[in-house]
Formats: structure tokens, C-alpha cells, sequence
């Protein structure tokens, strides 16, 4: 297979991004886009990435070689049956791949599923916040279980991601709940723990507050489907958590500086354990 | 009052960043130093910012202007009887404020205590991760109940650093539980909360991971003696941040997203109310 024809389902943040860089980085490409929203409709056609703006899948041909869907996982699973048969390859980005992967497997037939996620994203959603550079130096998951052809392998790299492949999307949901989706709470529960007016801590605070509770600033409703969908992992990450946290507390409350020590001393091994992880990358 | 002669008593990362920045930005002060640790003291030397660094207290003259206490609260507390006498003033740089003033209004007679505290640190730790610029844009705090003379503010701010006032010890205490020792925990917890290998973690974290937990790799002594000397309101923010996770298990649990959408709608609500108060500083 040769990629000539790809249509971007739903020109947002991800979708617009996708399209500014391919039609810059691969302008061979015929790069097309449906949204059903007039006003991303009409910001995306203002970027001059894409072909042709389409207002409905029904509206568009039949004959794209890649289909990406790039829309919330909801709305992903409800498109499944409808964009089979346009393209010969759908590839999802949903931040959750179970709940895709087992309507891939159950919908597409005639076409081939492509389970995959950049771990790319900013809070400005929307086709107005789409930057060509989104991607670059991000990983972009796959699954061994449902391996893309080399083309699209390619393709992602062009966008500047690097290629990650992970088992299966049980591995991908669970490492993503320890990743992400549980890192997004312990911002969240940081911010809600306060009990001061923010704008007296905000008088006082150090980079230490601003990092750890930047991505209070995320977008709800990317992140209620995403926890839902991901629900029984980040059940148990909350689990785990709150006992860290009830450990320090008892710790305190004894006025044990030892058991403290223990605690702090093992979070810093796992930190700079992932730390000498990346950096030998 | 007019500052000629200052003692930084500890010349690890503050005290060696202050002597850095005062004996280039002010050159007609004397600034000497004082250190126990013989490696220290080398390094110190090293940084041709100091006049003289003392290996005791008990040999340095008795006629500063100022003396600074930069070593960690309880070292801070044993050294005040001993510093008294040395210098006009006394002040000291540590996290925690009430045990510092009970000491300060004990101990000092002769001499006048002007507790701080400069929101200002980094993971290397002592006199060769100084740095002229670690105050830069940093805010140093002073309490109404112990107000420092226009000199000592003047120095703070030739530091590059912003003046701020909190009403007493124990306002500076709460605060700190929620703008900076409560995050550090909640940085520690992340980390704590996950259970699959580092590695595998890292092969796949985007920048939420790194940012929120970086702080995991804070010095450990630090962080014990911090946490104990504040432990009240650090057990009173961790029993909130417990139940805010707590309260976004149980939503998940129930499949309750409208209270999902709730508690992330006032994280991000609260954050954005810091955010504001920060940009209008």
C-alpha cells in the first residue's frame, strides 16, 4: 500500500494539527477533513491544510487509502460502523484503546483497524490551536497486537512522533492510567485539597505549585470520557494513591522522621528510575 | 541602619547563591561566611564571593550588620543562642516559620530576629549549585509581626527578589502547607500510586508526567525536616487531598459522571482563580 488519499475525521486540536503537518511535511498527500461543526468546519478550512472540508462522512468518497479518526473516544466507537468501507486503513488516537480495539474488531470489515495514541495534546482545543509541531519528539503508541503497515509507521514519523508499540490495549490502558490519566488526578485532588482563596496561595507559590497543578487548567469533557472509559484502571491508580498518601499522613501523625525518610527515599528511586529511562532512550 | 558587614551562616545552596549575588551587585558589603562542613567550605571558597569563610561561629568577629541563617530549621533553632550577639540582625531563610519565631522571640536578646523565607530552591544541593539568579522573580516572605528594616528589603530585592508580607507565622505555615509541602506529597504520591516498572512508564510518559512528578527527586533530608516542623497543617492538607480523591473514586465507581464533570469543573475553576491573581501581580 501507497498513502495518497487520507481523510482526518474531526478537524479539532488533534486533527487540525495532523493536517497542517502532513500537508507541509507530505505534499503529495490529498488530505481531507469532515467535521459536522460549521464553525471548526470553517476554521479548518482557514488553515489551508486540507484538500477539501467535508460536512458529513456520507458526503465524502470512498476511496481514501487512510482514515483517521480523531475525536473523542465516544464519539470514535459511534463513527466505527459508519466510516468502514472509505478508507482501507482506520487509525483511532483515542487516549483509551480497549474500548476501541473491541469495536475495531467487532465493526471493521473491509476495512483494516489501526488502534493508536500521540501522547501529544495543549489546552487550547479546537482547529485553532493546531500547531504543525504538536507531535514532535512525542511518542505515538501502537499495538503489537494490531500492527499498522510500515506506511503509517512512516507517516508518524514525519509528524516528528516516535514510534512506541506497547502488547495490547490492556497494557496501553493500564500504563496510560499510571502515565497520565492518574498524574491528571493527583493534579486535580492538589488544587481541590487547598482550602485557602487561591489567590493568597497564588502570592506565595513557588514553580513547585504552578507545575503540579497546571493540568487542573485541562478540558473537562476530554477528560470525563477518558477517565470513564478508563475507569477500572483509574479506579485502582486512586486506590494506590490515596494509601501513599494515608502513609505520609500516619507517618506524620506518629512523628516518625524514619518511616518519612523511607517513603521519600523510595518515590526519588522511581523517579529517577523512569528519569534514566527516558534519557537513555 | 546602613548594611556593611553580613555572616551567611551556612554556605550551602541559598547561602552560596547569596553570597554570590551580593558580592557582585553589592560590592561595598563585606560578606563573609561561616560552615562547619570542611567540603563545604572549599566550595564555598571556590565561589570568590565570600571575604573570609569561618569554620565556627565562635571564630567569627561579633559586629555584623546582619547575620543570615541558612541551614534547615532545626539547625536553624540550635544555632540562634549561639549567633545572638553576633550581628544587629538575625534573620533566617527556612520553610517553616512558627518554630523559628517561638525560637527567635525566646532566644534573641541583643540581637533582632526578622524571620523569611525565599520561595527559591533546586535539586542540587549545596555551594556548587549556587547561583547568582536563584532569586530571580522568586518571592521572599516577611511577616507583619516581625517586619524587617527598609535595609534588609532592599537587599531581598537587589536578590531580584519580590517582597511579599504575610500577616504572622502561622498564616506563612498554612499557606505553605497548600502552595508547596501538600504538592510535594502529591508529586510523591504519583509516583508511589503507579505499579508497573519506571521504565516502562517513562517509554510512554508525555510532559503531565514529568511535571508532576518531578519534585520527586527533591532532596530527602530537606523535605523530613520540613514536613515535621509543619506537620499540623501538612496532616490537615493531606486529609483533604485524601477525600478529594476519594471523592473522584467514588464518582468513577458509580459511573457518576455528572460529579466527575463537577469536581474536575472546580479544580479547574480554582486554578484559574490562581492563575488570574498570578498575572496581575
Amino acid at each position: 500500500m501507497a498513502l495518497k488519499r487520507v481523510l482526518i475525521v474531526g478537524a479539532g486540536l488533534i486533527g487540525g494539527s495532523m493536517g497542517l503537518a502532513l500537508s507541509r511535511r507530505m505534499p503529495h498527500l490529498e488530505v481531507d477533513a469532515v467535521d459536522v461543526n460549521p464553525a471548526y468546519r470553517e476554521q479548518a478550512a482557514g488553515l489551508r491544510a486540507f484538500r477539501h472540508v467535508w460536512h458529513a462522512l456520507e458526503s465524502a468518497p470512498s476511496d481514501y487509502d487512510l482514515a483517521v479518526l480523531a475525536v473523542p473516544v465516544d464519539a470514535a466507537i459511534h463513527l466505527l460502523p459508519r466510516v468502514r468501507g472509505k478508507a482501507s486503513w482506520v487509525m483511532d488516537v483515542c487516549s483509551v484503546k480497549r474500548p476501541i480495539v473491541e469495536a475495531m474488531d467487532r465493526v471493521l470489515t473491509g476495512s483494516r483497524g489501526v488502534p493508536s495514541h500521540p501522547m501529544a495534546g495543549k489546552a487550547q482545543a479546537g482547529p485553532l490551536g493546531a500547531d504543525e509541531a504538536l507531535f514532535e519528539g512525542r511518542s505515538w503508541i501502537f499495538l503489537e497486537t494490531h500492527r499498522p503497515p510500515a506506511e503509517i509507521e512512516e507517516l508518524v514519523r514525519r509528524l516528528g512522533a516516535r514510534v512506541v508499540r506497547v502488547p495490547d490495549a490492556e497494557d496501553h490502558d493500564r500504563r496510560m492510567a499510571e502515565a497520565s490519566h492518574g498524574i491528571h488526578l493527583a493534579s486535580q485532588c492538589a488544587v481541590l485539597a487547598a482550602e485557602m482563596d487561591p489567590a493568597a496561595i497564588a502570592e506565595i507559590a513557588g514553580p513547585a505549585f504552578w507545575d503540579v497543578t497546571r493540568l487542573a487548567s485541562s478540558p473537562s469533557e476530554f477528560w470525563i470520557q477518558t477517565l470513564g472509559a478508563n475507569r477500572e484502571h483509574v479506579i485502582a491508580w486512586l486506590r494506590r494513591f490515596e494509601a501513599a498518601a494515608r502513609s505520609f499522613r500516619a507517618a506524620l501523625e506518629r512523628g516518625d522522621a524514619a518511616e518519612v525518610r523511607i517513603l521519600l527515599e523510595e518515590a526519588k528511586r522511581r523517579r529517577e528510575r523512569a528519569d534514566a529511562a527516558r534519557n537513555t532512550e
